[in-house]
C-alpha cells in the first residue's frame, strides 16, 4: 500500500491520484541507474487527480477540481530563474520524488493514492482533456513543448525532426530512419531543428548534418557518456547544440491548455497497478507505444 | 616577388595592397595543418589597400578609394544563405586564398602587391580608420563581431567572456584566468555568453559552468579533436553551444563602419615583408600582442 504522509499546509492542495504515467526516468531511478536513488522510493511524476482538500490560503483550486503535477514540487522562488517562471532551472528545484524535502524526509511521487503539493506546482486539467491521456503531458509533453517554443521552432514552415516518434499515426509530415545512411544522406541540410529525445549514447555528427544553416539540435536525454562534438559543422553552418529540461509551471499550464484546445493527446496503454512490474520490464525493452499510464484510481487497493 | 595574375573583369575592383594582417589561419595553411593546402600559396585574408582600377560595371568604388577584403572572394549568390547576406555560409563560398577559382587556378591572398576582386567582396574603409589597424578587422574583427550580434550578446548589461584577450588595456570590465580553479569557481554562473576563440583542444565543461541559465558558448576555433560535450549542463541550465564563422559582406561593412564610428581598432605590430618568416615563428609561440600586420605598400619590392 502507498499513502500520503504529509499534512495539508495552508498553501497546499491535497488530491486523490487517478492516473500516473510511467516515465523512463522512473525506471532509471528504481534501478539507481543515475546513482542517486534513495529507498524506499515511490516513483511517478506524470500525475493526474481530483482535489479532495485545500489549505486556507489556496486561491487557484477548490475541492473537485481536476489537477495535474509534473516533475517538481518546490524551488527557491527568489532566484532569477524562479522570478522568470523558470522554476525548472532553479538550483534548489525540488523533484516530485527521490528528493530531500524541507522536513528531512524524502519526496514521494505519484504511484500513490493521494498527493499533497503546494498549489504553485499544481496545474489545472481542462474538462476536455481525457484524464488518463493527460498524465504523460506533465513530463513528456512539457519536455518537448518547451524547447520548441524557446528555440523558436514552433513557427509555421519550420521543419523539425522529433526523432523516433515521428510516424504517420502521430501526424508527422515525414519519417526518417536515422540508422539508414541513404535516407540520412538525402535529408542533409533540410531541418531547421531537431528535438533529440534519445537517452542512449549516439553520434551528433549525422544529426548536425541534417540541419540547415542556423539549425538547432536540442538535447533532452542524458546518455551515460559525454557526446563527441566536432566544431567544424557548428562553425561552417552557424549551427548550435542546446539543451532543455521540462518547463516552468506557467509554461506547463500553457502547454496543457494548448493540448486541450487543439485536442493533442499522447498514445497510451492504461494498465492496472498490479501490472506495474511487467510494465517496467516491457518499458526496458521499449515495448510500449508510447506511454504506460497506471490506472491508480480504480486499481490501487489499500492492503 | 608576388603579383596579381588576374585581369580586371567588368565587376571587379583592382587595388594596390597596402597592409595585410597575419592570421593564425595563414600559419595553419602554410604548414598544411588542415591537410588541404595547395602550393604555391600566397596567404593573407586581412587585406587593406587603395583602388587603382575598376571594371565598367563597378558601382560602389572608384579609383583612389580605400578598401578592404577579408576571407572570401566568391559564392553562388543563389542559395538561401547568399540571399540572406550570409555568403560566408554558402556551400560554394570561395576563400580568398588556397581555394580553386572558377578558371581552374588557385586563389592567391593578400601577401601580394595587387588584388583583383569582385566588388561584392570588397568593403569600404572609412577615412577615420587607420589603414594598418583596419586590416585585422577583416577576419578577426568580423569573426568576433558577428556572433555577438547573432547570439544576442551585444545588449547592454550582458556579461560576455572573450577568452584570453579580455585584459584591462582592451577595456574589459574584468579578467578571468581559465586555468585558475579558484577564479573559475568564483565566476560560476555569471556569464550570459562566452566567445571562445581558442583553437587548441580544451574542455568545455568548465566554460559551461561559467554560464548563467540560458547562457551561450560560441565556438570560433577548430581544435584537431572533437570536443567532449556533457549533456547535463546543457539540460539543467538550458545552455547552448553554437558556432560562428566570419560574417557576410553586409555585416562586414557594418562592422567596419561601427569600428570607425566608435574608434575601435586592434593592437597591432606592423612589420616589413622581410620580417614575415620571423613573424610566423613568433606567432607560432603566441609571441605577439595581438596581431602582426605586414606593411606591404612600403616594403614589398618587385625583384
Amino acid at each position: 500500500m502507498w499513502c500520503c504522509i504529509r499534512e495539508t499546509g495552508d498553501e497546499d492542495v491535497r488530491f486523490k491520484v487517478l492516473y500516473c504515467g510511467i516515465c523512463h526516468s522512473d525506471l532509471h531511478c528504481v534501478k539507481n541507474e543515475w546513482g542517486n536513488s534513495t529507498y524506499p522510493m515511490v516513483p511517478g511524476h506524470e500525475i493526474v487527480g481530483v482535489v479532495t482538500e485545500v489549505g486556507c490560503k489556496v486561491k487557484k483550486f477548490k475541492v473537485g477540481d481536476k489537477v495535474g503535477v509534473g516533475c517538481m514540487v518546490g524551488a527557491c522562488h527568489s532566484c532569477d530563474s524562479c522570478e522568470n517562471n523558470l522554476e525548472n532551472y532553479c538550483p534548489k528545484m525540488l523533484l516530485t520524488y527521490n528528493s530531500p524535502y524541507y522536513d528531512g524526509t524524502n519526496t514521494y511521487g505519484g504511484y500513490s493514492d493521494h498527493m499533497v503539493i503546494s498549489e504553485r506546482y499544481v496545474v489545472r486539467i481542462p474538462d476536455s482533456l481525457p484524464l488518463d491521456a493527460a498524465a504523460p503531458l506533465l513530463c513528456a509533453g512539457i519536455t518537448t513543448y518547451s524547447p520548441l517554443r524557446y528555440y523558436g521552432l514552433d513557427k509555421p514552415g519550420m521543419n523539425v525532426g522529433v526523432k523516433q516518434e515521428a510516424i504517420e499515426q502521430l501526424g508527422a509530415d515525414s519519417f526518417l530512419v536515422s540508422t539508414d545512411p541513404d535516407q540520412m544522406q538525402a535529408a542533409m541540410g533540410t531541418l531547421d531543428g531537431i528535438i533529440d529525445t534519445v537517452s542512449a549514447t549516439h553520434p551528433l555528427l549525422p544529426l548536425l548534418g541534417l540541419l540547415k544553416c542556423n539549425g538547432k539540435l536540442v538535447l533532452l536525454g542524458v546518455p551515460e557518456k559525454p557526446f563527441e562534438l566536432p566544431a567544424f559543422p557548428l562553425i561552417l553552418g552557424r549551427k548550435m547544440v542546446g539543451g532543455s529540461g521540462i518547463g516552468g509551471m506557467k509554461e506547463t499550464q500553457e502547454m496543457i491548455d494548448f493540448a486541450a484546445e487543439h485536442n493533442v493527446t499522447p498514445f497510451i496503454e492504461v494498465v492496472p497497478m498490479d501490472y506495474l512490474n511487467t510494465a517496467m520490464q516491457r518499458l526496458a525493452k521499449a515495448d510500449v507505444k508510447y506511454r504506460f499510464v497506471l490506472d491508480i484510481g480504480n486499481t490501487l487497493k489499500a492492503d
